[in-house]
C-alpha cells in the first residue's frame, strides 16, 4: 500500500484549509481505521499529521508498531501515561508547531473533552468539527485504489471460497448448528491467512431470523431447519473486510414466505441495475422503498454501504439520507435488501458491489440457497 | 435481573440533580451497556428516563426488544429514521416534558453533535457532562448486587471448565495452532450456553508474544511452541464477560524467561495480598510497578480493571490514574501483570477476583502452564 501517496493527499487538504497539525485517534472506545489507511498501523494509536508533512505515531504497543507502521517517527503511548492531551501536547514541540497554529482534533471527541482540550492546550486554535480532516479522509476512502482493488478482487475469491463451501455443507448435513457456521468461517478464513472476520458473524435459524441482527449472534441452535435461515459475515484480508449475506430456505414454505423471498431477490436485481457512475445512492435506496411497499412491505434497515476497512463505511445506500452520496468508479460496496417477520423469519440477499469505469461487477456470489 | 430497582437508583439521583430528562445511546459505533444494564435490552436503542420515573426504550430492532427489554413503553427507532435528535425531540412531548427542563445527554456525544442538539432543541436546557447520569450508572453498576454475583459464580466455573479443558488439551497435543484454541473456546461457550465471548479473543504464539494485544489476534501459527504463548480471553453469560489470561511456558527457557515468569507469579500474588475494602486502586498498581522495576523491567499497561456487561469497566487498578478508585465489596476485578520482550516474547497471568465482606475470592483459575 502506497501510505505516503495516502498521505500526501491529506496534506494537500491541510494546506487548502491552512490546518497545521491533525490528530486522529484510535482507541478501545472509539475506533478509527483512518490510522491503518495512513500509516498501516493496525489499532490503538494517535497519529499527528504536521503542514510540514510529518507523520507522527504514537501507538499503545511500540513493538506492534515497528512491524506493520510507515510514518516518520513514533514514540509509544505509555510514554505519555496513555493520554491524548499529554500526547497533542509534546506532539506540538516536537513537530514545531508555532503557538496560535490551527491544530484539529477528531471529530468524535465528546464535548466535555473538548473543553479540557481548549482549557489545557490554551497557545493553539483547537478545532472539532464534522466536516473536518477525518470525514475528509473518509470521502477518500470511498474511491478505492489499484492496490484496494486488488486486495478486494483476492478477497472477494476467499469469500466465494467459503461462500460455496458452506452452501455445499449445508446441503449435506455437515455443518447443522449455527455455531458450526460460524466456527466454520472463523477457522476457513483464518487457514485461508485472513486476519479473521470483519464483524460478528450473524447466524439465524429459523426460530431467530425475525431479527435484523440476531441476538446472541449465533448459539447452539439448528440453523437451516425448516423456514427461512440467515447467515451474515465478513472476512478480513490485509485489513479490508468482506460483507455478504445468504438465506437458506427449507421448505414446506408459505406463501407469503415465497413472495418475501421473490421480493428481496426482485429489489437486489432492480437496485443492481441502477448502480452506474454518477447514481444517486439515495434513489436507488428509495426505488427499493417503492418496489416493497408496493406488496405492504417495509425494509427496517438501510439498502446497503460501502465497505472497506471498516464493515460501515461511505457512501450509505439510504433512502432517508440527510448526505446525497453520488457512485463513482472505485466504490466498493453491498447490496442487501431484507425483509423481516416476527412469526415467519427474515430472508436478506447482501452481495459486495465494485462500481468500475466499464459499470457494475457483483464481486461476490451469496444467495437463496434453496434446501 | 431487577431493572425497576436499578432504574430506581438512577431516578433518585435525577431528583438530586434536578435533572428533568436523561438520554442514552448505544450503537455501532458507541457502545453503552448501561441501557442493558438498566432495562435488559441487548444494544442498538436509545433510552430515555423522566424524572417522573417513566423509561421510554427506543430500539432500532422492535422484535428483539420485545423479547428482552422490560421499560415502560417502547418506539421503533426506524420511526424517527434513526435519528436522535428526531426521537429525543419526540420524546420531550410524550414523556411530557416541561420547557426549560434540563436534559442530559450521553457524555461521549461529540463536540459537533452538540452544538446541533442545542441548536435543533432550543426549548431545552441540554447537558453534557463528564461526571453526568453515565458515569454515574459506571458507579453503581461497579457495586455487583446479589443477581450479578450468582451470574459471575456460574460464569466462573463455566470459564473454569474452559481453562481446564484448555490446559488438558495442548498438553495432549490436540490443540495445536493459535486458531484452534480460539475456535474451540467459542465453541464450548456456546454449548455451555453462553452468548459468546466477551472480546476479541487473544492467542499468541511464542513467536507472536511480544504484543500487549496480539495483532493480528489469532492465525493459523502454531501455539505453546518452545518459548512463551498467551492466550487471553472470556466468555460471556447473560451478559457479563469473565477475563483471564494464561502463559504457555515450553522448556528450555532461557534465565531471564523464567525470571520474568517468577516476576509476574510474584506480582500478581502480591496484588491480590493487598485486595481488601478501602484499598487504593492506584497504591495496588504502584506496589507492583515498584516490584518490577527493582528488577528492571516495566509493564506496558494497567495491572487491572472492573468487568461486567462490559470487559473493562471501573474500577480501574492503574498506577498512573487521576481518579483514586477504592476497592469496596461487591466489585469484581481483574488482577493481570505481565512483562513483554520484543525477542523473549511474553508472559501475562490474569484472573477475576471478588472483593466480599470476607475478603478476595479468586474467582478463575488461570495460571502459567509448564509443557
Amino acid at each position: 500500500m502506497d501510505y505516503l501517496k495516502r498521505r500526501e493527499k491529506l496534506y494537500e487538504w491541510m494546506d487548502n484549509e491552512a490546518i497545521d497539525l491533525v490528530m486522529l485517534q484510535d482507541n478501545e472506545l472509539r475506533r478509527d481505521t483512518s490510522i491503518r489507511w495512513l500509516t498501516g498501523q493496525p489499532g490503538d494509536a494517535l497519529l499527528f499529521l504536521s503542514s510540514e508533512k510529518k507523520a507522527l505515531l504514537v501507538p499503545w504497543d511500540i513493538n506492534v508498531a515497528k512491524l506493520y507502521a510507515s510514518c516518520d517517527s513514533m514514540i509509544p503511548f505509555p510514554e505519555y501515561d496513555c493520554d491524548p492531551m499529554k500526547a497533542l501536547g509534546h506532539a506540538t514541540n516536537r513537530l514545531k508547531i508555532l503557538q496560535g497554529a490551527k491544530i484539529e482534533i477528531p471529530s468524535c471527541t465528546p464535548y466535555p473533552d473538548f473543553l479540557q482540550y481548549v482549557d489545557k492546550i490554551p497557545d493553539y486554535d483547537i478545532i472539532c468539527r464534522k466536516e473536518g480532516a477525518k470525514s475528509w479522509i473518509e470521502r477518500l476512502r470511498m474511491i478505492k485504489d489499484d492496490d484496494e482493488i486488488s486486495v478486494y478482487r483476492a478477497l472477494s475469491a476467499l469469500t466465494n471460497q467459503i461462500i460455496d463451501a458452506i452452501e455445499q455443507n449445508v446441503q449435506d448435513g455437515r455443518l447443522k448448528t449455527e455455531t458450526d457456521i460460524a466456527m466454520f468461517i472463523e477457522y476457513e478464513a483464518r487457514k485461508l491467512d485472513c486476519e479473521g472476520t470483519g464483524f460478528t458473524t450473524l447466524s439465524a435459524g429459523a426460530e431467530r431470523s425475525f431479527g435484523i441482527h440476531a441476538f446472541p449472534s449465533y448459539t447452539a441452535a439448528a440453523f437451516a431447519g425448516p423456514g427461512l435461515s440467515i447467515l451474515d459475515f465478513g472476512i478480513v484480508y490485509h485489513g479490508y473486510t468482506s460483507d455478504v449475506t445468504m438465506t437458506f430456505a427449507r421448505g414446506p414454505l408459505s406463501k407469503s414466505q415465497e413472495a418475501r423471498l421473490d421480493l428481496v431477490t426482485k429489489a437486489f436485481d432492480l437496485a443492481l441495475s441502477k448502480v452506474k457512475d454518477g447514481a444517486s445512492c439515495k434513489s436507488i435506496a428509495q426505488s427499493v422503498d417503492t418496489l416493497f411497499k408496493k406488496s405492504r412491505c417495509s425494509m427496517p434497515h438501510g439498502l446497503g454501504h460501502g465497505i472497506g476497512l471498516q464493515p460501515h463505511e461511505a457512501p450509505f445506500l439510504r433512502s432517508r439520507s440527510e448526505e446525497e452520496w453520488k457512485l463513482a468508479p472505485g466504490m466498493i460496496f453491498t447490496i442487501e435488501p431484507g425483509l423481516y417477520h416476527p412469526v415467519e423469519g427474515g430472508c436478506r440477499l447482501e452481495n459486495d458491489i465494485l462500481l468500475t469505469e466499464n459499470g457494475a461487477e457483483v464481486l461476490t456470489r451469496s444467495k437463496i440457497v434453496r434446501l
